[in-house]
C-alpha cells in the first residue's frame, strides 16, 4: 500500500542488457540454474530502476521474482493468434518493476524503458494496460482474482484456451474483495485460474501478523473450495511440482508461497530485520545511494558466482551515471502539521480514536500510535471494515478519525461512507496521497475523483488545507464547530508555496481568502499546496508576459461555497477562472461556477481548469505540464481565454 | 436484496395488541412455550405491517422471528444507564418488520407504529437510528460485523459491558465485507460479538446454492478464527443452548442457524416450494389478499393451539379494515422496455453478456436468462467481484451489461468502475431503483446520490431514461455509438406521465428535449419519469394559477451538458429551473448552471431544487412532499422565486 516519496540515487548505477539475459537463457543447464541467475538479473535491473526513478516497492519486486522469472521462462504458452495463451498479472501491482524487468529481458517491452520507470514516456509506477504486455490495470488492492474470473469467462465463450495466473500480495488479502472472488470460481471450478500468494509475510511497513493477522490461510482458501499448495516461494523445484500439480486440479487453485521480502539482497530481507526493529524500511521509496552500491554489489557477485557455476563468463554490465537532481527550494510538508493537530485534538478529547488501513508511516500516525496506542485502531488493508467500524464506534460515543490514501478511502468504503451519514454521526476522514501528485505511482493511487466519489454525502463538508498552516485551524474546525462530518484531502509530497496565509486568518465555512497574485481584472480560486503554487507562479507570468493581473483565490471548502463572500470576492472582475486538482466533472469548479451564477452574476468571462483525462504517471512537472495544469500552460492559456 | 413494489392488501387485517402479548409472557409455562407463541404473534403482526404497507419482506422476518424473539424475551440484558446493555441488530435489516412487531409487542416503540410501516411518521423500511431502539442503519448489506467491532472497541473504552448480537443473512454473507470483518475479530478476541445466521437457504428469489452457494460454512468461519454453533434455528432448546455455550467462549462467535425461509405459515415456507419451482415468492413485497387471509388464519388457528395447550384463553384479536387504494390513472414501467431492448441488443452483439447481482426479478434479466443462459452471469450479492469481472470480461472481448440497484451499484463497487474506466474499455452498468421512489425501502435503497457518486469516471456518461420509448434509443447509443462507458438509472416504479416524446426524437448526447409545459418565461431542466412528471403538473400549476409559462426541458444526459444546445434551449427566457432526482450536490443541475454561466448566459434568475437532507422513508407522495419536491411545492417554490 505505502507509497513514500522517495528520491532518485545520484552517481553511478547498473544495469544489464537484454543480450546478457540472452545468453543465460542459452546456457547449457538445468532450468532452475537459468531461471535463478535470471531472476537476479532481473532485480538488479529492478533495483536499478527503482533507484533511477527514486520511487518503487522492492521488497515486493524481489520477493516474487523468482516466482515471476520462473513462470515466464519455463511455464507460461504463448501464441500470437491469441487462441493458446496464458495470461499473467499481478493483483497487488507494486511488483510492477520486477515484472518490467523480466518482460524487457525477454524482449516484450522497449529495451530503452529499463531507464523510464514512473517517466511519462514510459513506465508508469502500477501496471496499465497502455504498455505492452499488461493484462489489467492494477495496483488497487483485491480485484486481481474477480478480473481473473471474468477473463476466464470471455476465453471459454470465445475458444481461447488459456491459463491465468494471479499474483497477490499477503496484506492484500485482507481486502473483502479477494473473499468475495473466491466463492464463484469454486463453483464455477474455473479451473485454468491459478492464485499465487507471495506470502512474504510484510505489508506496508510492518509484520502481517502485526497488522492483521492472518491465520491459518491454507484452511481459509480450502474451506472457500480451493485447490491449495504451499511451497517455499524460492525453492524452484518445489514451485514447479505444485503448478504441474495445480495443472490437474479440478478446482482453482492457489499456491501460498512462503517468500522472504527483499530476497535476493541480505540486507534488504525482512529476515534480516533486527529483532527489535519495528518497520522494515524497504516496502516502497528508493534505497539511499550507499545501500543501493551495496545492494547491487552484493546481486552482481551473487550472479557472477552461479554463473562461473554454470560455466560461463562474468556478466556483462552497463553503468550509468545518474545526475542530481536540480536542487529543490525550500519546501512544505502536510504530514508534520496533521500529525501535530491530530496529537493536540486527542489531548482535548479523550474520545477521539485514529483508525488506519495499513498507511501508519504514510498517514504521519507513527507519533500518534507512540502516545494513544489505546486509541489507535489499526484495521490492515481494509477500508470498507474500517470506515464502517467508524460508524460502530461513533453510534458509541467516540470521535473517529479515519486515515488511508484518497484514492481509497473515497471508493472503497463509498457505501460506508453514505452508511455513517444517515445516521448523523460526526467522523473525519483523512485521505492522504489527493490530487494528481506524486505522479510517479499512477492513476490507481493518483487521487482526482474523490471530491466527486463523496460528493452527495449529506452533512459531509470536503476541505483541504493550502499549507501546514492551515491544517490545524481546519481540523479544529471539522472536530469542534462542525456538525457533520468531514473529509480531508491532504497532498503528500513536498511543494515549494510561492504564498502564505495571513496572520490571524481563521477559516471560515464556504469562504476562500486571497493568499497571492495581482490585483487587477481577473481572480483564480483553486485548493492545496500545488495547484494555489502554480496558480500564484502563472499569475506572476501573466502579470509580466501580458499585463494581467490575476488574483489567486484559496477556498479550501471543495463542496461550500457561500455565495455572498463570492459575491464580493468578485466584485469588479471580468474573469473567473477555477482549477482542480480532479477531474473537472464533480470538481469544485462546478460548485463555485453554480454559486457565481446563481449569486446573478452576469458577464463573467468563465474558464474552469482540471483533468478532463486520466493522469499520466511519470516525474511531477512532466505531469502536470501533460494534464496543462502547471503555471506556464495555465497562464497562456488564461491569456488567450482574456485576450478571446 | 430484492425490493418489489407491492400493493397494500385489502380489506379485513388482524392483529393483537401489546397486552395480549403481556398476557404471553406472563403465561406459568417454560420460556421456550412462551417465546413460540409470543413469536407467532410476532409474525402474525408483522404479517400485518407488511400487507397494510404493501411491501416488506416476510420471508425473513418468519425465518428469523424466532430468534429474535427469544433473545429479546430471554437472554439480552437492559439497564437504562447504559452501563451494562446488550445490543441487537440485523445487519440484512429486511427483516425489520418483524423486529419492528417484536419491539412494538414489548412496549419499546409506540403501539400505534404498527399501523405505520413503511409510513413517513412511523417505521421505515430498513432500519433507522432515528427510531427508537434501532442500534444502527441497516439495508446496506454486509456492514453489521464491522459496525458490532466499533461499539465493541467503544464499550471496552468507556467501560461498558455489554454483549452484541449481529443477525446476518445467507445471501449476505457473499458480501466481501463479511470476510473482511471477520479478521480482526478474531485476532482482537472480541468474545462478545455473537453472530447469528439466519441460514434459509434462499436469497432474493432463488436458492443461495443456485444463485452463489456457500460451500461449508462452517469451515469458512473456523477457519477465520470464530467460535463456530450450528443449531435448528426454530428449535428454542438449541438455540438457548449454544448461546450459553457463546458466552463461555474465548473468540467471537458465529450461531449458524438453519432456519426455513416464511417459517410458519405453511405454504410460505421455502420447503413446501414445488420442486419444479424456481422461485420463491414471498421475499419482498407483499402477500395477496387471499394470501393474507389464509396466513393470518393459519398463524392465528396455530396461537390459539398453542394458548390452549398452556391453559389461557384464545387470541383476542384487532381487526382493521383496510381500505382500497385510490385507484391510479394509467401508469408506464421501464423494466419492459430494458428487457426487450437487452434481448435486442444481444442478438445484434453476440459478445454481449449480462451480470446480475442476485437481482434477476428486479432488474428485469429473467427473460435474458432464458433466452441466454450461456450469456447470463450471476454474481450473487457481490457487486465488487461483479464490476471487476465485467471488466476482465471486457478486456478479453466481451461486451458486458452490469446489473444492480443503484444505491449499491455506484457505491460498493465504486473503485471498480474507476479501475475499469482507466482500462478504456466499454461496460453498461445499469442502476435499478434509482431516484428517491418508491419510498418505503428508505435511505439504503433510495439511490440518490449516485450522479456525484460515479462523477468524475473519465468516459463515463450518465444516462436516465424519461419514459420507457427512451430506453432502447438510450441503450443503443450506449451500445454502439459511444465508445466508453455508460451508467444507465432506471426508475423502478410504475409512474403516471402526463408527457410523451415527440415522434422521431433521435437523443444526442447533452441535448435535451422540450416534452412538456406551457410557452413563456422560464425553463425547467429535470430527467427520469417521476420529476418530469411533477415539472409537467407543476407547470400547469403556474400557468393555472399565476399565468407563468414554465417550459419543461428533459435532459436525459445527467453528466453531460451540450452549451449551444442549451443557450439556444433557453433563448428569451429569464428563469432557469434545475430538478434533481438526487442531492444536489453533485446532481445534474450543478452541470447545467455550470454550462449557463460558461455559455455567458447572463441576468437569469436560477433556482436548482433536488434533496438537501436524507429523503424520508414512507408513501411515495408523502416522501416528495417531504422533500418539497412534488408538483405543488414545487409549483409555489417556482412562483415565488419568479416574483422575488
Amino acid at each position: 500500500m505505502g507509497e513514500l516519496v522517495g528520491k532518485a540515487v545520484e552517481g553511478e548505477l547498473y544495469y544489464a542488457e537484454q543480450e546478457e539475459f540472452e545468453r543465460v537463457r542459452r546456457l547449457n543447464a538445468e532450468p532452475q540454474v537459468r531461471t535463478r541467475i535470471f531472476a537476479d538479473m532481473a532485480r538488479l535491473n529492478a533495483l536499478y530502476m527503482i533507484a533511477r526513478a527514486g520511487s518503487g516497492h522492492i521488497g515486493s519486486c524481489f520477493s516474487s521474482m523468482d516466482i515471476v522469472a520462473w513462470l515466464h521462462l519455463n511455464d507460461m504458452r504463448r501464441n500470437g493468434d491469441d487462441t493458446a495463451r496464458d495470461l499473467y498479472f499481478s493483483s497487488k501491482g507494486h511488483d510492477a518493476p520486477g515484472l518490467y524487468a523480466v518482460l524487457i529481458a525477454l524482449g516484450r517491452l522497449p529495451r530503452e524503458w529499463v531507464h523510464k520507470l514512473r517517466h511519462i514516456e514510459g513506465l508508469p509506477g502500477h501496471p496499465d494496460v497502455g504498455t505492452p504486455n499488461m493484462v489489467t490495470n492494477t495496483g488497487s488492492l483485491g480485484m486481481g482474482i474477480s478480473k481473473a474470473k471474468g477473463m476466464a469467462f470471455a476465453h471459454r465463450r470465445r475458444g481461447i484456451d488459456g491459463r491465468i495466473y494471479v499474483m497477490t500480495g499477503d496484506g492484500e488479502l485482507q481486502e473483502g474483495q479477494i473473499w468475495e472472488s473466491l466463492v464463484s470460481a469454486a463453483n464455477h471450478k474455473l479451473d485454468e485460474i491459478t492464485v499465487l500468494v507471495d506470502h512474504n509475510k510484510l505489508q506496508s511497513d510492518y509484520l502481517v501478523s502485526q497488522t492483521s493477522d492472518l491465520g491459518d490461510l491454507d484452511a481459509k482458501f480450502a474451506a472457500f473450495g480451493w485447490h491449495v499448495e504451499r511451497v517455499d516461494g524460492h525453492d524452484l523445484d518445489q514451485l514447479a511440482a505444485a503448478l504441474e500439480r495445480c495443472k490437474r486440479a479440478e478446482a482453482p487453485q492457489v499456491i501460498i508461497c512462503d517468500t522472504v521480502k527483499g530476497k535476493g539482497v541480505s540486507f534488504m530481507e525482512h529476515t534480516a530485520m533486527e529483532s527489535d526493529a519495528a518497520q522494515y524500511t524497504f516496502h516502497s521509496g528508493a534505497p539511499k545511494a550507499e545501500q543501493y552500491t551495496r545492494a547491487a554489489q552484493e546481486l552482481i557477485d551473487k550472479i557472477n558466482v552461479q554463473m562461473e557455476a554454470a560455466g560461463t563468463q562474468p556478466l556483462e554490465l552497463e553503468t550509468v551515471m545518474n545526475k542530481p537532481a536540480p536542487a529543490a527550494g525550500e519546501t512544505k510538508r502536510l504530514q508534520p502539521a496533521y500529525t501535530e493537530a491530530l496529537l493536540a485534538a486527542a489531548e482535548r478529547h479523550p474520545n477521539l480514536v485514529a483508525l488506519d488501513a495499513d498507511l501508519l508511516l504514510d498517514t504521519g500516525l507513527i507519533p500518534f500510535r507512540q502516545r494513544f496506542p489505546e486509541r489507535t485502531v489499526e484495521c490492515g488493508i481494509a477500508e470498507m471494515d474500517m470506515v464502517s467500524q467508524a460508524g460502530g464506534m461513533a453510534l458509541r460515543g467516540m470521535l473517529p478519525v479515519a486515515n488511508s490514501f484518497a484514492c481509497f478511502l473515497s471508493t472503497r468504503p463509498n457505501e460506508q461512507i453514505y452508511n455513517n451519514a444517515t445516521e448523523h454521526t460526526k467522523i473525519v476522514y483523512v485521505g492522504w496521497l489527493a490530487g494528481m501528485l506524486p505522479g510517479g505511482p499512477g492513476h490507481s493511487h493518483q487521487s482526482v475523483r474523490d471530491i466527486a466519489a463523496v460528493g452527495g454525502v449529506p452533512g459531509l463538508t470536503i476541505l483541504e488545507p493550502s499549507c501546514p498552516e492551515e491544517v490545524g485551524p481546519l481540523l479544529r474546525w471539522a472536530l469542534e464547530t462542525n456538525q457533520g462530518s468531514s473529509y480531508f484531502r491532504m497532498t503528500s509530497i513536498p511543494y515549494a508555496l510561492p504564498f502564505a496565509l495571513l496572520d490571524g486568518y481563521v477559516p471560515e465555512a464556504g469562504k476562500g481568502v486571497r493568499v497571492g497574485g495581482h490585483d487587477g481584472e481577473a481572480a483564480i480560486v483553486a485548493y492545496g499546496m500545488v495547484m494555489l503554487a502554480e496558480a500564484c507562479k502563472a499569475a506572476d507570468i501573466l502579470k509580466d508576459r501580458h499585463g494581467i493581473g490575476l488574483e489567486v483565490i484559496n477556498l479550501p471548502w471543495l463542496n461550500r461555497v457561500d455565495g455572498a463572500w463570492l459575491k464580493s470576492a468578485l466584485a469588479g472582475k471580468r474573469a473567473l477562472f477555477t482549477l482542480d486538482n480532479h477531474y473537472l466533472d464533480g470538481g469544485q469548479g462546478e460548485r463555485v461556477l453554480t454559486a457565481a451564477l446563481e449569486q446573478g452574476l452576469a458577464g463573467l468571462t468563465c474558464q474552469r481548469f482540471g483533468l478532463t483525462e486520466v493522469p499520466a504517471s511519470g516525474a511531477n512537472p512532466d505531469v502536470l505540464r501533460k494534464a496543462g495544469l502547471d503555471a506556464e500552460s495555465l497562464a497562456e492559456a488564461m491569456a488567450k481565454r482574456l485576450a478571446g
